[in-house]
């Protein structure tokens, strides 16, 4: 199935409404639950995503647009976030990536994009040359994040569902 | 870790307004998206946590603080909801199951469970002697769905996204 940019938009719109409704008050126990050393929690997801808002998404369709293949896209340092999301509540978090969310739709759809940009080429430092595909890729680069905060948070039950833990999939991922 | 009564409490009573910021007014494209043949849609994911609402959840819990191991739980149809969803609108799906939980979660707080109901023993007809684990159970059974939910619609971009599919885990399970 190929991209259709209204379905992408209306997803990309929905996930900071999402986020949170699940995540704005809920207990420190839920939020803060990670997978081991070097891994995320939902917090860090939030500030994960805001990076993405700030330094990924946005600057690197700029570049497809702008510069094609004449320049290389900026790599994106996954692990940015973290001196920024020190101290701040998953409330701040939430409210400041529903906001810059907004703020790049907005801008996305002033674009107006043709058929002509999406086949337009940029260039990846890993994987040479890419295209629009990128908007694809930033609404599975959501779902994938929505799926990793509901298992990382799982986890903290994996023994305490007993003999249940053979029906629920998440947990042995 | 084990359960922690409110702790679960507070993620139960975010699963229904999590799914309708996300799925309320979604395209059908990505409401019906399933990996395949016998595999569940958003739309039917939405059904089957109804059904849990109505059929599972509470019924189990009254049946080990009632009759312990007397008596076995009834088998949970996981497919019972086909007929009832067919063509209902995903907000009144949205709606039934906020509805549903509600309900359920303020019957649940007024059992005021002591530590001797946590010790109580009931029977499934798979596993045996099982017990209120039962309540974790039902909150990682809701966070196995909003992963699922995830992937099941990340893949209608599994080739859009192009070579970025290497980095998006959830295309791969």
């Amino acid at each position: 199935m190929n991209l259709e940019f209204d379905d992408a938009v209306a997803m990309l719109a929905r996930t900071p409404g999402t986020l949170r409704a699940w995540l704005a008050g809920l207990p420190d126990a839920w939020l803060d639950a990670n997978e081991g050393p070097e891994t995320f929690s939902a917090r860090d997801m939030m500030g994960h995503l805001i990076e993405g808002e700030r330094m990924d998404w946005v600057p690197r369709i700029r570049m497809i647009l702008d510069h094609g293949e004449s320049r290389a896209f900026e790599p994106f340092d996954r692990f940015a976030f973290r001196g920024a999301i020190g101290g701040r509540t998953i409330e701040s978090l939430c409210e400041e990536f529903e906001q810059r969310r907004r703020d790049n739709l907005t801008w996305l759809r002033r674009l107006s994009l043709t058929p002509e940009d999406f086949a337009r080429r940029g260039r990846h430092p890993a994987f040479g040359a890419v295209t629009l595909e990128l908007l694809s890729t930033w609404t599975v680069h959501d779902l994938n994040h929505i799926g990793q905060i509901a298992r990382v948070m799982s986890k903290n039950y994996s023994t305490a569902v007993g003999p249940w833990r053979e029906y629920l999939g998440i947990l042995s991922r």
